[in-house]
C-alpha cells in the first residue's frame, strides 16, 4: 500500500440523488476492493453492463482508477474491466470536460468530492471547477457536467487514450493502438471509434465504436489527428493515428451541459441506436433510478434478516454486484458471426471465476448463466476452442486448466435447462484431445502431448504442476458430462484420467506433511532442484521443495511450476477426490495436521483461487466445525465493508462471490451437484429463486458464542449431512441450522461429502 | 463444358475507346481462362488492386461470373477472386442499375454487348436497356450507366448479396452472413457495409466498408431491411439483417449517371477517401488511361521480337496479367494491427502459387515480392503462422505443406533485399516445430507430430502422402535459409529432415517404373488398402497402387492419401533432389522410361501444381531436348489464346505464370536460386528488369524445325549448362541459344541442375 491521500469513506444515504424504492441495492458500495489489491471497478455499470463509464487516473491501473486523491484525472473512458491483474485492458473513448486553453490535446485536474455509489461516479474537476456526473444504461452513459468557470469551456473525445499503452508491437499484457476515426455529424453529434490490440489476454484488435450527442450545440469544433489540430475539419479518416474533437461550448459558465454516449462494437450508427434505445429522454436521475432498479431486481433475490449489521449486508450485496459485473452481455454485440443467439465478453478469467462465481450466478441468476454458457459454446463452435480467458472478443491467457470445462459441468449437475450437453462434451473433448497448437496461452490445453502420453505435465512444458492437478478435475468434469448423456467410453476413459494428479503426487515429507505434487520430468524421474539465475558465469540451482516458489526470480511469471502458489496450496486442490487426498496424507488425522500447518504457517494465500475450497477440507474429515472456524477466521482477518476490504485481486467477482457464498453458509464444490454447510453470519437468508420458490437458511440461536452447527432440519425433516444437494434448493424449503456453543457430535460426522474413490 | 450460348471472341482494338500510348498492355485479354476451368476473373483491376468489381451471373462461380449468355446478371459486387477453384468467396456491396417497377429488393437481366479489356468492362442489361461500364483505380471503382428507358431509372446497392450465400453456420467453403448497414448520407451519396465469414478457407468474419457517390442527384430512395423498404428512411443500424438502398432517378431516359464506389476494409470513411485520392474527377476514361498505364509499366517489362503472333503476344502478356491481380494489395487496410508496413490478402493458395507466380513476380517486380513477403513475416508475427492460404484477413486451408517457406527461401535465395530473413527463419521455424492445433487445415503443418516423430505423416492423418513430400521440400527450404544465415544447428537438422520422403519410397512396381510414395501407418507398415464405402453391409477395401484414388469416393476431397493426385504425380515431385529421385527409380534410364509412362499415359495432370516441375525432370538426365518437347506439347494442346484457353483453374495465376514462364524459355525451381534453360516461343525476349538492366534471351534461328538449343552464349561465352543463375540474370546480358533441328550432344549434357545428394 502507497501511503496516498484517501477519500474519507462517505455514508451513501448522504448522496445528493434519491434512491428509488426497493432496499437492497443501498447497500451497495462500489468502493470496497479499489484500494489495496482489490482493482475493482468504480464507476456506474448495470449487471453484466456492456459500457462501464469511469474516471481513468493512473494508466496502468488495471479499472483506469486509483483512490490516490493526488493522482489527476486525464479522462473519463467507457470500458473497464473489474478486478483483474496482469495488464490492464480497454479504457476506451476518452471524454474529458475541460476550461481554459485549447492549446494541446492533454487536460488533466484533480478531483474533489467524489460520490461513488451503485449506478453513480460523480466528482468535481478541481482545476476547470467542473462537475462531472456520470450514471449508465446496459449500452450508454449518462454524463452531467457541470461549467462553472468563466472561461473558455469545452469537452474533448480523446480516441487515442487506453489503458496500459505500449508502442511495442505485441508487447506483452499491454496494449497497442492500431487506429482510430472521428466524425463530427453534428453540432450536437460526433461519431468515431478507436481499435486497440493486446491487453491482458494479448488479444486481437477490438473496435470500440462511439456516438456522443449533446443537449446543448457546440458552437464551433476542433479535430486532431496525431497531435495536429484541425479546426472546423469534421472528419478524421482512420489512417493508422490517434484522432479526436474538441467541442467548444460558449456561456457555460453555471450552465449544465448532459452528453449521452452510447457504445458498439458494430458500428458508431449502432452505438446511436444504443442510447436512442436504452436513453430516449434527458432526464439523469431517471435514469440513474433504472440502473438501480436493475441491480435491485437481482440484489433483492437475496434477503437477510434484520438484525445483520450494515457491515454485513453492504459486505453481502457489494459481493453480489461484484460477481454480476462480468463477464459482460455483448449480445447482438458480435462483430465476428451471427448475432442469434447471447454473447458474453470478458471472461476474465474463468479460471478465477469458475469456482464460486459461476455457481452463484447459477444459484440466483440461472436464466443469465444458461446465456453464458451457450455464449461459450458458440465461441468453441465459431473459435476453434472454449475461453479460459477472453476478453475484446479474443480467446487468450490460460492458467492452468481448461476450466470452462468445470463451468459446463457445474451448469449440467445442477439441471441447467436450454443447453446442449451434447455440444458441452464436444466442446470439452477437443480441449481434452487437440493440443491448442502454435499458442498454448491462448485456449485449451497447454502440455496436452505430455499430459496424453505419460499421464502429466512434464517439466518440458511451463505450469506442469497445476496443468496436471487441474486437467484431472476437468477430466472428472468431461467423465461427469459424458456419463450424463450416456456416452460411456468417453466416460471411462475420462474418470481414469482424473486420478492422474497421483502421477505427480511424490512421498516426500515438508513442514511434518506427507505427500507432495511434485515436478517430474519427461523421462518419469522427479526434479529436486530448479536452474535459476546465473551469478559470475556460474548458473545456480535452487532446491524444488513444496514450500519453493520458482517464479519470478528464476524464471518467468507464467513460466514456473505452479502457477501464482506453491505445491502447498495446489497438493490440496483435488475438488473431486478428497477422500483418496486424504488417504494419500496419511489419513484423517495426518490431514487434519496437516491443514492446520497450512493454515497457521501462512502457506494459505487468501487472494488466491486454488485454495478457496481448502478452507472446506475439515468438512471430509467429519468435523465441519473446523471448516466454519477456519472460513470466519478468514472472513473476518481479510475482508470488511471498507475500500480495503478484499484482500486481494477481487478477479472478476471471484473474491466477492467467495464471500457472499460464506455469509450465507454455503458453499460451491463447482463442477459437483451440492454445496458444503457452514455457519451462516445471518439467522436467515430467504433466496428467491427464478423459480419462483423461496429457499430459506435459518441459523437458530446463532451468535458470536453459538457458532457451531449442532443439528440440521430440511423441510422440518432431520438432515444431518454437512452438504445439500442443489436440487433440494430449487424444490424450495427451509434449511434450519440448530447453533450451539460446542462443536456437534453427530452433525456432518458420518457421512461425509463426495469423493470419487468412494464410488 | 456445359453447352451453354458463348459470345463470339471479338477483336479488342475494336472496341469504343482509345488506348493509352504503349504496347504490351492490348495483348492482354482478360477472358482466357472464362470459360472451361479457368475461373478467372473477367472484370477491370489494377495490378494486385483490391477492388475487382464485375458482373455476377452466377452465385456459386468462383469469380461469380459465367460466360454463359443464358445466366442473367443479378449485380456488380466490388470483390472477386481470381482462378480459384473449392468454394467461392466475397462478392461484396452488389451494385445494380434497373428501370421499371419497384417492389422488389430482386433485380436482374440478361447482357448483351459484352465488351471485356484490360481495365474495362462493359455490357448492355437488355431487359433494362441499360448500358453499363466499369473501370477501375486500385480501391476505387467508377461505373458508367447509360439509361434509355423512359420508365422509372434507379440504382440499387444491395448489401445482402454475396457469392456461395448459405444459412448453415459455418457451412464448409460457403459464405456465412452476418450483419450490414447502410446510411443514405446525401442526395449523391450512400455508405455502408456488409460482414460476410467463411467462404472457401472458412475464414473469420470480414466487412467490406464501401461509399457511393453519383454525379447526378437521386431524388428520392428507400432503404431496406430483411426484405422490407422503409422509403426515405436514410439509416439502417447492422441488425444482424440485410439491408440496401434504391435510389430513384427522375428523367433519366438517354442520359448517363457516373457512379463512383470506393471500398475499404477500415470504415466507410476511409473507403470514401479511397475515391478522393485515387478518382478526384469525373472522366471515366482518363480513369481507363491511368489503368491501363500501371499495367504497361508492369507488362513492358518483358519486350518479345516483333515476329511473335498475336496469339502469342496474347497468351504471354495475359499470363503475366494474371499472375499479378493477387495477391491484393491493402496497404492501409489492415483491420487486425498497425498498419505501418505492407499487407497484402488473398493468397490463395501458396500452395498452388509458389512454384511459378512468386518466382515470376521476384523476375519482373521484385520490390513488390518483397512487400509481399514481408506482408507474410508479419502475418507470422501477428497470427502466430505463415499463411498458406489467406482470405478476407484470415489465414485458412492449408492443403499441403507450410510452402510460404518455399517463397521466403526463394526470396534469399535469390537476394531479395529489405527482408528480415532472422524473422523468417523464426517463421520457418514455426511451421517445422509446432503443430497448429485445434484446426490443422488452418495453418502450418497438419500431422506434424507424426512428422516428427517417425519421419513421415502416417496414414492417421489425411493427405499423410503429399504432406510428407511437401514436408521434405520445406525442410530443405529452411535449411537452406539458416545456412545462409549461419544457424548450423538448423541446417544441419533440416537438411536431414529434408530426406524423409524417402521414408514413404515403397519398391514397388506400377506400369514397369519402380519406386512409389506409398502410405505407411503409425506402426511402420505399408498400408496395402483403403477402406471404402460400405455395401449391403460389408466394408469394402480397395487396393491402394500408386495409380489409386481414394477420393472424393471413398473419403472426402481433402482426406485422400495425396491431395488432388495420385502417388504418381507426387512420387516426381522432388524439387531438391531429383538425382536421388533418379537413383531411386532405378537410374537414368528407367527414369526417362518413367517419365515417358508418366505423360503418355496419361498419368500426368496438366491443371495441377504438383506436377508444374515434372516436365523439366529430362533436365536432370542430361535431356534438356526431351523437356522441351514435353513442354511445347504440353502447351500447344492444352493452352491457347481462347476463353477456354487454360486448361484447369487458373489458381490466382498459377497456370498462367507456368505458361508465360515456358513461353520466355525459363522455367524456375522455386526455393532455388536457378531457372532451368527451355526452347522458347520468341525469337528475342528483352527483360527489362528494375534495377534498370536488361536481360535479353534470343534464340537464333528458332523455327517449329529447329526447336532444340544445339548450343549457348551468355553474354558472348559458351554456357553449357541447361539452367542459368538468378544472379546471372540480374546482372543484365544476353543469353543466346543457337537453335539447330537435332538435339544436341553437348550442351546440357555434362553439368545437371543441382540435387541435395550432389553436394
Amino acid at each position: 500500500m502507497k501511503g496516498f491521500k484517501l477519500l474519507p469513506l462517505v455514508c451513501l444515504t448522504l448522496l445528493s440523488f434519491e434512491y428509488a424504492s426497493g432496499q437492497n441495492f443501498k447497500y451497495v458500495d462500489p468502493r470496497i476492493g479499489s484500494e489495496g489489491l482489490g482493482n475493482v471497478f468504480i464507476g456506474p455499470s448495470c449487471p453484466y453492463g456492456m459500457i462501464k463509464p469511469g474516471p481513468d487516473n493512473d494508466l496502468h491501473a488495471n479499472s483506469g482508477y486509483t483512490a490516490d486523491l493526488d493522482e489527476p484525472i486525464y479522462g473519463f473512458s467507457q470500458t473497464h474491466v473489474s478486478g483483474t491483474g496482469g495488464g490492464a485492458k480497454y479504457g476506451n473513448v476518452s471524454v474529458m470536460p475541460f476550461s481554459g486553453e485549447f492549446n494541446s490535446i492533454k487536460q488533466e485536474s484533480l478531483r474533489d468530492n467524489e460520490k461513488i455509489a451503485i449506478g453513480y461516479y460523480g466528482a468535481r474537476l478541481s482545476k476547470y471547477d467542473i462537475q462531472t456526473e456520470i450514471t449508465t444504461s446496459d449500452r450508454a452513459a449518462f454524463y452531467r457536467f457541470k461549467f462553472n468557470s468563466e472561461s473558455k469551456n469545452a469537452v474533448k473525445i480523446d480516441l487515442g487514450r487506453y489503458l496500459d499503452e505500449s508502442n511495442l508491437p505485441d508487447g506483452r499484457e499491454t496494449q497497442q493502438f492500431v487506429g482510430s476515426q472521428v466524425e463530427v455529424v453534428s453540432n450536437t453529434e460526433v461519431r468515431g471509434y478507436t481499435k486497440i490490440r493486446g491487453g491482458w489476454n494479448n488479444g486481437g484488435a477490438y473496435t470500440v465504436y462511439f456516438s456522443a450527442v449533446f443537449d446543448k450545440p457546440f458552437s464551433n469544433f476542433s479535430t486532431w489527428k496525431d497531435s495536429v489540430f484541425y479546426p472546423n475539419e469534421a472528419v478524421q479518416v482512420d489512417e493508422g493515428e490517434k484522432t479526436g474533437a474538441m467541442l467548444f461550448f460558449d456561456d457555460l459558465s453555471g450552465k449544465i451541459v448532459n452528453m449521452k454516449i452510447g457504445i458498439s462494437f458494430i458500428s458508431s450508427l449502432k452505438a446511436k441506436q444504443n442510447i436512442d434505445k436504452e436513453i430516449p429522454h434527458w432526464d439523469f436521475e431517471k435514469e440513474l433510478v433504472e440502473t438501480q432498479l436493475k441491480w435491485e431486481d437481482l440484489l433483492s433475490r437475496v434477503e437477510v434478516d434484520s438484525e445483520a449489521t450494515t457491515d454485513q449486508k453492504t459486505m453481502l450485496y457489494t459481493g453480489l454486484y461484484h460477481t454480476m459485473l462480468m463477464p459482460v452481455d455483448r449480445t447482438g454485440e458480435n462483430p465476428l458471426w451471427e448475432n442469434n443467439g447471447p454473447y458474453y465478453d470478458d471472461f476474465y478469467a474463468i479460471w478465477d471465476t469458475y469456482r464460486s462465481s459461476s455457481p452463484l450466478i447459477t444459484l440466483l441468476n440461472p436464466s443469465r448463466e444458461v446465456d453464458i454458457v451457450n455464449a461459450m459454446l458458440q465461441i468453441y463452435k465459431r473459435d476453434g476452442y472454449l475461453p479460459d480467458a477472453r476478453s475484446g472478443n479474443s480467446n487468450g491467457r490460460t492458467q492452468g486448466g481448461s476450466n470452462a470445462e468445470v463451468v459446463i459441468a457445474d451448469a449440467f449437475v445442477k439441471g441447467l435447462k436450454g443447453i446442449n450437453y451434447k455440444l458441452g462434451l464436444e466442446a470439452m473433448m477437443k480441449d481434452a484431445m487437440y493440443p491448442p497448437g502454435g499458442n498454448e496461452e491462448k485456449e485449451g490445453r497447454g502440455g496436452l502431448v505430455d499430459y496424453n502420453r505419460l499421464g502429466y505435465v512434464s517439466t518440458d512444458y511451463v505450469r506442469s504442476g497445476n496443468r496436471t492437478v487441474e486437467y484431472a478435475y476437468n477430466d472428472y468434469c468431461l467423465a461427469i458430462v459424458a456419463k450424463g448423456i450416456k456416452r460411456k467410453g468417453e466416460y471411462w476413459r475420462f474418470i481414469k484420467q482424473s486420478d492422474n494428479w497421483q502421477n505427480l503426487w511424490r512421498d516426500i515429507e515438508d513442514n511434518g506433511s506427507r505427500g507432495f505434487i511434485m515436478p517430474k520430468n519427461a523421462r518419469g524421474k522427479w526434479v529436486d532442484s530448479i536452474q535459476c539465475a546465473a551469478t559470475n558465469g556460474k548458473i545456480n540451482y535452487v532446491p524444488y521443495t513444496p514450500l519453493a516458489q520458482d517464479w519470478p526470480n528464476c524464471v518467468c511469471w507464467w513460466c514456473g511450476v505452479f502457477y501464482e502458489a506453491s505445491s502447498w496450496e495446489y497438493s490440496l486442490s483435488i475438488p473431486h477426490d478428497v477422500a483418496m487426498l486424504i488417504q494419500k496424507s496419511g489419513g484423517n488425522e495426518a490431514f487434519e495436521k496437516r491443514l492446520n500447518t497450512f493454515f497457521r504457517e501462512g502457506f494459505y494465500n487468501v487472494a488466491n483461487e486454488p485454495s478457496f475450497l481448502t478452507p472446506n477440507l475439515y468438512h471430509w474429515l467429519g468435523r465441519p466445525d473446523l471448516s466454519s472456524d477456519r472460513i470466519h477466521k478468514i472472513i473476518d482477518e481479510n475482508y470488511n465493508a471498507g475500500a480495503a476490504g478484499i484482500p486481494g485481486n477481487d478477479d472478476s467477482g471471484a473474491m466477492s462471490s467467495w464471500l457472499a457464498f460464506h455469509m450465507m453458509g454455503l458453499y460451491p464444490n463447482a463442477g459437483q451437484s451440492y454445496y458444503l454447510i457452514n455457519t451462516p453470519y445471518f439467522k436467515e437468508t430467504i433466496i428467491h429463486q427464478e423459480n419462483g420458490k423461496d429457499f430459506i437458511i435459518k441459523a437458530k440461536n446463532l451468535s458470536s458464542k453459538n457458532k457451531y452447527i449442532k443439528s440440521a432440519l430440511l423441510n422440518q425433516k432431520p438432515f444431518n449431512t454437512a452438504f445439500i444437494e442443489h436440487e433440494d434448493i430449487i424444490n424450495g424449503g427451509v434449511l434450519e441450522l440448530i447453533m450451539s456453543d460446542k462443536p456437534s457430535n453427530k452433525w456432518g460426522k458420518t457421512i461425509v461429502p463426495p469423493s470419487k474413490s468412494d464410488y
